[in-house]
């Protein structure tokens, strides 16, 4: 991101209560007050940092309204009701500048088909595909080679990236955003053996993206066998993550970078999912429960519940039993000195 | 979907030996007997669900000849010689209106380099790209945005999905299936450390995709040092699934979502890896052995071997293991107790 | 690979010292020395494999100056100072083959914005696009339907492949090779929890890929919340690998196949992780530090230590403690025969 910003032009944005010093540098990066350098934005998001504040090399450092300390020469602290939010604030602007708005309209080079339906405030990039049937809502972006196939129908302000494909009869809610090379509604895995060779169970259920949900790049979400595969409202996915044919994800939830969910596992709302973590298909995952990062999960979890280990087990149990495997070693050594002292006669009086 | 069928065209699709009650309702949906909704066809798949026939709201429901009971009002049974199959039946009719079969012929917007080969008979999509020297065989199907690389060949009746690619001098059979995204051929991963710096061992083998196999969204199969890696006839392939260069997966194996298989290994036929395993590499897999979900399997398995665990043990070895590191805490304490009593004089007679 | 080389031709390329025997085959393979057939090249790499020339099939074969052995009928020895060398430089010219260097020039059906700065020399291939402000060096090459987001800056003699996107802002430096559908510059993943919705923090920082890096098909590579997140010189990073904001991973690293690191977490130089590891945010990998495949690494490793497992322990100590898991059958009959021992008054004398 090119930044370039002078102290006027970020008290203009930021409109701090006071401001205390003042600095010539342009602004052309943001970092934490420890690694900042001449022309770095700084902020203190959190008071027991405080005393990083007055060795920071920034040249503009964001500051609770109460904070006391004096700037350094060409340093300007601006004093602001909370500084990550003001943080918050310029990194927004910051996003704008980084990913305009573009303009409705169709580009030149995309293929939308006759019998698509395409919002007048959407915008439909560069070499994107459309096909019969499907419906574009208001104000929603196809950045660029995005796909969306028959009969899908993508909400009002989504932001489909790069690549991103929404394979026939989909469907997005409001405000869903895909990073690249997402794929909505690749074919669930599901084979019979029959005189052994696998023939495939047709896959004609669809997938259903809720209001607000985010998927990462290259994540991947299987149509349901037949039905739905769900992602409800409001969650949020990582990147490389998996979520297989029927699996109904609830509201609210968190699923880190290459996580796996297996066929016709339901997590009710709130669940968490640390990277990488495995499910076992037909479970039901309850609400707000926390799976830790590697776990790989057999069987149900119930609300609430926080699990590690594979098979997952509840989080002080795993963790004793791992200090207890660290042990191991004393174990076999304090058996082998029993076994050594009821050997001998004068082991016991 | 855009399911929408009356009753009478059920009946004239699914042909059943007899009807037992009618319904009004269009079907719009399926649903197992349990959720079932009005609109809804579902169908009794096991005889131990048969209690639940007698509950659901389905408005059509598929029946084995022998059932016995009587249907509520505007609901429609339909005895048939196998539920499943008659199911399966109406599932691949879904399935030609989802993926009706496109006519011939090369999209305006897709570019077939003058020295390929493309059947007459088959489907070149739009922004699709198909470079010298490739062929494309009868019927195959390249729905959108693949990419088919110079000298690359596929087979007859091959479906590639929108974002598909099978780089240079890559071989697909027929009937081979790829979901978005799958990658065939890039580049192994290969490097010699030399004077503190990776080179680059080149990586000039193909990868050899054989008939009747099919491969899940955004999974990477690389090709090879030199000759081939190779994926075996009629073995399925879940999504995001690594296949390393010189691999060789045998006839008829089961791949599951997020697995990875390192270098040179070798599975023999009918091998199933569980989801997000990963396989050292140089192994060799024998025929039928199955690896549970993450597991690491470290070196060879005899044929027919069951494994889990990182690293991968015998399935019964394991679970005992399993159930024995569950009770450390009451090993620890008998062996306190143990050495508590030898130091105490009354703790032996 | 379309291979097909006379006698003649290969010594013309490979000049060896001498020739020893004659083949009128053409080489169309290059095989290990069993396995190898007639047509196939082959080369004994290390002396310890000596005994296995005689054996082979292979119509050349590659031999140190000093091997004393005779070829078989219709077979060529050709001796040269180091076989594995003179292979290596044939499978450069090979590679030469399979991928040619393309003439410079924007293909018609590319997108490059007025506002971007495409090198003379660069190639930009089919179906990509170039946005508003990107910039990309001399002899590089975007090979087909790559996405290059507005402001990014791609180096000299790059190579991005089919599908590979390089975001906004993003910036890659010379000599950096992208496997197809590589994403660099997705969001990081961060939210904040706010009144039970999980609100996007803004992702405004960049990608910054440094030179000789090579990144492996389908990896995602997330910008930074702000500042950088950075992939050392000389890195290479296999395929469906994930790489968290603001992680820095520092020169000639190893990364291979489905690891995964999280945000904010730093690799110093020559770190290797195997296939399907893990690692948490925030910790320091010292240099050189190894990661065995599926470890799961919760905290800092100091530089030069191999670790193993989840949660990751010293090689040594994880190998110990894996065995004596192993043996824990065996301890808890230890145990019973002790306790067994302590009940019977004849146990001790």
């Amino acid at each position: 991101m090119q930044l370039a910003f002078t102290a006027a032009e970020l008290v203009a944005l930021l409109q701090p209560r006071a401001k205390r010093g003042a600095t010539t540098e342009v602004i052309r990066g943001i970092a934490a007050l420890v690694g900042a350098q001449s022309g770095d934005l700084s902020f203190l998001g959190n008071s027991k940092y405080k005393n990083e504040v007055k060795a920071t090399a920034a040249s503009v450092v964001l500051l609770p309204a109460d904070y006391a300390g004096e700037p350094k020469p060409n340093q300007l602290f601006l004093l602001v009701d909370n500084p990550s939010v003001a943080l918050a604030r310029f990194c927004s602007h910051l996003e704008q500048q980084l990913w305009p708005r573009p303009a409705p309209g169709v580009h030149a080079s995309a293929h939308v088909a006759p019998g698509a339906s395409v919002a007048a405030s959407a915008t439909i990039g560069p070499l994107c595909i459309v096909e019969d049937g499907a419906v574009v809502g208001e104000r929603t972006h196809l950045q660029a080679q995005v796909f969306v196939g028959r009969g899908a129908r993508i909400g009002e302000d989504c932001w489909l990236m790069p690549g991103a494909m929404v394979a026939a009869e989909c469907v997005l809610g409001n405000r869903v955003r895909l990073q690249p090379g997402v794929i909505i509604g690749g074919d669930g895995f599901g084979y019979e053996l029959v005189a052994g060779r696998h023939e495939r169970v047709p896959q004609v259920g669809t997938v259903v993206v809720e209001n607000d949900v985010e998927i990462g790049a290259n994540s991947t979400i299987d149509r349901a066998r037949f039905g739905r595969t769900v992602i409800g409202e409001g969650t949020k996915v990582d990147n490389l993550v998996q979520v297989g044919h029927n699996v109904v994800i609830g509201k609210h939830c968190i699923i880190c970078g290459q996580a796996g969910i297996s066929g016709s596992t339901t997590l009710e709302d709130y669940v968490v999912l640390g990277g990488q973590v495995g499910l076992a298909g037909h479970l039901t995952i309850g609400r707000g429960a926390q799976v830790g990062a590697q776990a790989g999960v057999p069987s149900d979890l119930a609300p609430g519940t926080t699990v590690r280990g594979t098979p997952s087990l509840p989080l002080m149990l795993e963790q004793r039993l791992t200090v207890l495997r660290n042990r191991l070693p004393e174990l076999f050594r304090r058996v082998d000195a029993i076994e050594e002292m009821l050997k001998k006669p004068s082991a016991t009086p």
